[in-house]
């Protein structure tokens, strides 16, 4: 580290590094250092000069999850009318909440999901909801990366709705933080085509990114190609709105020709499978998608559905739904599960996380190992992916900043968004 | 509470009791009060003498889990050669090392699980494991309850392994501890007739309780099919083995006639799901099994192939699975999945826990509602089996005794434990 201000790197030592790189390597033991937000060591202890250096022990240092798809302010509308059915659920409890939602209460739901997200050692999510720009003030708060985008539908007024993502994302990129803009068009049943292609004319014109949901549920394929004629792949890749920094949450339903065409156009999938699993959505092709070249990231969905924001849970499940599809315990494994949620989704939003290496942005968690439901840890990918949990956390850093910091958030008060939440839930939901 | 000595009670105050009763009950606040080992009061908050009150706060007060399958001295193998095929798994992996467990061995892992299932709030487990004698110590130790019996299989040695069994049940029954004895044929194709009978003459000769794996696989009711001619299940119920006190391991792959079997014979069935999903190996009917009668409980099954013993997320992935299996996502709620790892658990193995209410066990856990992921908490039931995790657990109590307080487990010394378990781990397994 020949340039770096070593009174102003931060390291950590514990028992066990997993770099989450390609080849699968794990230091035991091992430190990470950091400086200027990147990562400037990687490997056994070496345990030079730094700023501070925080001693994990029985522990294990990883890249940072990226949560490539939700709707984070849900977190406000958590467990509430759970077990119904998808559309009594939106129409009679979810739409009459969110039409009484404020900009106020959309940014304590983002701060609230924020904490729990932070606990879990995830540094950046994928965000599709209202109020985009109180989103924008709760990631900024929160020291979280994020890409945030107003869902785009419907009908009266899209076309400023448009007008205004595209202000937004120029202003974000100008400030340079961590938080950028996208266009979310919600999906093919809610977008008519003069505003599909609105939306691919404005993406390609400001070279922005685009999210959609796709390929989510049988009826929505069926919807669609009633309509189009075609899959809602390649009515996204007809419309234009299939490019290569379009990120697609979902795709569950793909033709083989879909599959094609997703590795043709170069967007990503965000695999999502707690939702899908508890709203009976199938099993998404995940591992036909990444054989074709599509690269696969792992997302929450909003936790109105899937109540809680845990990549832990959507790894594992993400591990098991592949070999109890396919029939086979060995068809996809821990180290893959890992991948998607790290390497995988940082890689469909474009950001430099993911993997514990030399040059890489200062991405990264620390979890204690010294529990009864994570000893002994024989195999290190296994015990993160398949035993650890969010209450092992103990550390998170975004971009070289220690945002968790033994287990406490250092950027926001978050016993004041726990009451907050509390009192606007109870306002917004009848008692 | 007339006859108590008010002195000699303990209560809890908390903002949730669930009571997990057949109506649903919550209360909100709530208190439940316990002394000699039995439930006195549950209701509003009455704040009447008693010798300790926990005062709880935003949380929730709701009956122990109860494991209903699992080998819990596997912990010591947790995460150990995961992500490969069941043959190779077992035959180069499990086997060569069980075949070098010392009963020591098995006490430390019970130990290990057992403080791994009282910090998540389970008062009681299912086993079936080598050195039944090692497991008994480590339960009582532990003061959980446990059914514990050695996995009956072959072959040479099997008439003495039955009558060992048979003295140890004895032995036990004598001592009236939490802990009992019961006879477990470990499966259809590990158990020949002459066994299966000398265990099921046994069980109706003693009084005894049994319990089996049965209908796990498809392979599994080929192989049964091919020599016997009929299902595991009708295999079991030819041999005697299928009585109103066996506990059926698994019950996936059943047929209406096996279904009507079961229900004719008063066994129960414990449900696996995360077991069933990451070895592949279906959906449990447990819609209709309950429909037709049966008592459906919950397990974890061993932490070798499953790696937590997590009964929320046990309870989660029962509901998620029905769900998905049905396509309905009203088929089966988080009071259903409730009942399954309490009520329907407790019935399966003859105990009187499971529900809140006055006159049964004292068998109770109370977890925090106050973090990112569990509020806002606008459902209780739905806020307890979808997005409380055994982090939130602060007290566990069994037969009126506090085994988990404020977070510490009071029977033995967990760290010891855990050392301990590291070393024998390191030791058993390849490096």
């Amino acid at each position: 580290m020949p340039e770096v201000n070593r009174a102003a790197a931060t390291s950590v030592v514990a028992s066990h590094v997993v770099t989450g790189d390609e080849a699968g390597t794990v230091w035991t033991p091992g430190e990470v250092v950091w400086a200027d937000g990147v990562i400037q060591y990687v490997g056994p202890p070496a345990r030079g000069p730094v700023g501070r250096r925080i001693e994990m022990g029985e522990g294990v240092v990883f890249p940072g999850f990226v949560n490539g798809h939700g709707h984070a302010a849900m977190s406000l509308l958590r467990g509430f009318a759970d077990d119904s059915r998808l559309m009594p659920w939106l129409t009679e409890h979810i739409w009459p909440i969110e039409n009484r939602l404020t900009p106020e209460d959309v940014e304590v739901g983002t701060l609230l999901a924020a904490a729990e997200m932070l606990h879990a050692g995830v540094v950046g999510f994928a965000d599709m909801y209202y109020f985009p720009g109180a989103v924008v003030r709760a990631a900024e708060t929160s020291g979280l990366r994020a890409m945030v985008g107003r869902g785009l539908a419907g009908g009266a007024g899209a076309q400023a709705a448009v007008e205004e993502a595209v202000a937004l994302a120029a202003e974000l990129a100008g400030r340079g933080g961590r938080v950028a803009g996208w266009l979310a068009p919600h999906a093919p049943y809610t977008v008519e085509p003069p505003l599909a292609a609105m939306i691919a004319e404005a993406a390609q014109r400001h070279g922005l990114a685009i999210h959609i949901h796709l390929a989510e549920s049988e009826e929505e394929g069926q919807q669609v190609r009633d309509r189009a004629g075609v899959s809602p792949i390649g009515w996204a890749d007809e419309v234009g709105l299939l490019t290569g920094r379009t990120v697609v949450a979902h795709g569950v339903y793909l033709t083989e020709p879909d599959i094609a065409r997703l590795a043709r156009s170069g967007a990503a999938v965000i695999h999502c499978p707690t939702s899908n699993l508890k709203l009976g959505n199938g099993v998404a092709p995940v591992i036909a998608l990444e054989r074709a070249g599509v690269t696969v990231g792992l997302g929450t969905d909003g936790p109105a559905s899937t109540n809680r924001l845990d990549p832990f849970q959507e790894m594992r499940l993400a591990a098991w739904l592949q070999k109890s599809a396919t029939g086979d315990p060995a068809a996809f494994s821990a180290r893959d599960a890992l991948r998607l949620a790290t390497r995988g989704s940082a890689r469909a939003l474009g950001w430099d996380s993911g993997v514990l290496a030399v040059g890489h942005w200062a991405d990264l968690a620390v979890a204690s190992w010294w529990a009864p439901h994570v000893v002994p840890h024989a195999d290190p990918l296994s015990t993160l992916v398949y035993a650890t949990t969010p209450g092992d956390v103990r550390y998170t850093v975004v971009g070289g900043q220690v945002v968790v910091d033994d287990g406490v958030i250092t950027t926001f008060d978050e016993g004041a968004v726990l009451r907050e939440s509390m009192n606007r839930a109870r306002a917004l939901t009848p008692s």
